[in-house]
């Protein structure tokens, strides 16, 4: 007996390591800030939360493979607000956003099938990639560029008889970036020349913040039958517990294959789905308040963050993170010495190492993923205690 | 742009096909007994319900990848009453036993491994190995031996050096049968004999009838490390949609393998745990009460079946489901009929075809599986309307 290859090169994300240690310390006492996780800290819609609450069913039954109805006339509305245009057919309620993604693979890639990715990418694409034994060819994009899309000439590079798609995560996690119109056109100019699926991941549409527009892979036209867009509520509504996302396409025959995986796992969350339908119906101030929170932190984490010496972020334009670039040797060591060896009034913090996010494991050793997740006051602390924390680190003898 | 292959062959159960006409003739105020689920109409439990409607939380966050230790150790307990001890640890909380069978067979299956599994068998266990592009291999139970384990020999005619494992469902759906001791000692030799995993299907141990022990895979002796327990809060609570199951195994390398893909897809749905920890306290009246319905619906349905001139169905000792011997040419088409042709005072009955329980399109051609999961006074009703249909479906001409 014997477990497979593929569990066997599974990827395992550094966070992971850290995560034992952190939930450790915590038990014995120590404060530790979290700027590794992407679980916002805000209230769940109260609309959502009255929802769960009234539930007046008797049985607790098995909802449609392709989730309720009502939710996804709902989510046309929400569509609409954005000017993507889809019907209730078009859309399948998933699992959370990462069921969307594994289905997307698994019905679009063969084993050996290549999708190019821009790097530095959400890890778990990785795993799903594997699940379908696909593999994923990473482009990097720089921090010196701001994490802008690599030109199209890299893209066409990697391109081989065995490219069958590209990724996006748009606003980006982990680095905030918002691809511009002229990126946007840039992808469906070769989507549409290579005859390529563009699954495009835009659960962070809501966190955009400087003005420059939203462009979806869903605006982009004449790649309709190509584009496979993923959703969550997770985010927005800040309730990723409840594991409710979406997969929404027009390819008739993409969506009639998602569908036979979605009847094999019979139906998404009931209860999941009624909250998330009664919190796309959150009133218009829940929105507008968790904006302006995030607003503010990224203000105040990203100027916090370029004050401190040898420090680097860009300037994020949406999701709520941020990729920055530390002055220290090795990202996973670091990461690792602030939760067992650094405190100050016995507090730490904890950051998500930047080798998680590229697929070579000698990129990103000098960069960490930190999400605006905490209230200004914490942040603030959050930013002193990295400060210190670099300090000291670097001072340590060489054999650190 | 095409799809993969695999979902080129994902299944499509006929059942599936009928679904759609049942909802129009439902829509046009036809009713329909609905022989054909495996949802039981009984209530969930109050405490379940009320655990829903008492949640505090103002954020629904994600929760731990394996589930939240609290309902893991209320599970331990729960297996402690049937004789099997688990530790916290060996159990993974997953999004019904549908992910449990998937993230099994993910891990432990390569693409071109076999696995051996009794048919008539559950559909989706198909679609799960399909989806790890791993090959059932069927072996048949017969209707004239009330399908029990086809003998040993039949097994090992099957085992070649690609098989990697056996799977059973024990009480069985869709045929009710529950394994003998001999039979599961029987099983045990030929795992140990030929080092396979055992996946066994147990979410149906609630439901069992006869006086007849029931013996877990996880009673086995010497087989410990090889054994793969899919389970499910689903049957027992009447809880299908909070989408809850388990995989339980004392094997450190498959679950550590397991947990890979469970933190990819971040964490098992948040209010179902909460739903599910508190079924598992249900009074004991609640379960009594369950059980007693469904001994008194399963001598109802099968003496009436065989009271039918033409129909035999075996006496099934466990779950709540029967597969049953029509006297008909073809059941996907006598089912069809029901829907389409058939109707007394406006109503019918819907049947799920045999035919979606085995990987040989030619067999179970003239079997019916039927779920008991209506009332005495309805499955009345729907056995008399049965006995109609068939007199009626075989007075009408050769070309119908």
């Amino acid at each position: 007996m014997k477990i497979s290859n593929r569990a066997e090169i599974m990827p395992s994300s550094p966070i992971r390591k850290l995560s034992g240690i952190a939930q450790k310390i915590e038990s014995e006492g120590v404060h530790v800030y979290h700027l590794n996780i992407g679980q916002p800290d805000l209230p769940t819609p109260e609309i959502g939360l009255e929802a769960a609450r009234n539930i007046d069913r008797k049985v607790l039954e098995y909802s449609p493979s392709q989730g309720f109805l009502s939710l996804r006339k709902r989510l046309c509305d929400y569509y609409a607000q954005y000017q993507i245009k889809f019907d209730p057919d078009d859309i399948i309620v998933t699992c959370g956003g990462s069921e969307a993604v594994l289905f997307a693979f698994m019905t679009c890639l063969n084993p050996g099938d290549e999708i190019i990715v821009p790097e530095p990418a959400y890890a778990n694409y990785m795993a799903f990639a594997v699940s379908a034994g696909a593999v994923i060819k990473p482009i990097v994009s720089t921090i010196e560029d701001g994490f802008a899309l690599p030109p199209v000439e890299k893209f066409e590079e990697l391109i081989t008889e065995k490219t069958k798609g590209i990724l996006i995560c748009n606003p980006n996690n982990p680095t905030g970036y918002l691809y511009t119109r002229k990126e946007m056109l840039q992808l469906r100019d070769l989507v549409k020349k290579y005859d390529l699926f563009l699954f495009s991941d835009e659960v962070y549409r809501e966190f955009i913040y400087t003005g420059s527009p939203y462009i979806s892979a869903c605006h982009l036209d004449g790649i309709e039958q190509n584009v496979i867009l993923i959703d969550s509520v997770s985010k927005r509504y800040s309730e990723c517990g409840i594991r409710i996302g979406a997969l929404a396409t027009k390819n008739n025959q993409v969506r009639d294959a998602v569908m036979k995986f979605c009847q094999a796992r019979l139906s998404p969350p009931l209860i999941g789905q009624i909250i998330a339908e009664a919190s796309v119906s959150a009133p218009r101030d829940y929105m507008a308040n968790t904006y302006e929170e995030f607003i503010n932190r990224r203000k105040c984490l990203i100027d916090g963050l370029n004050k401190i010496p040898g420090v680097y972020s860009p300037i994020p334009m949406g999701a709520f993170y941020t990729t920055v670039k530390l002055p220290i040797d090795d990202c996973e060591k670091f990461c690792k010495w602030c939760l067992t060896d650094f405190r100050r009034n016995n507090k730490t913090i904890m950051l998500a190492p930047g080798t998680g996010f590229y697929s070579d494991p000698n990129m990103g050793r000098d960069q960490v993923r930190m999400a605006y997740v905490l209230e200004i006051k914490e942040l603030k602390e959050a930013l002193s205690l990295l400060g210190q924390a670099l300090e000291e680190y670097n001072s340590l003898p060489k054999d650190k």
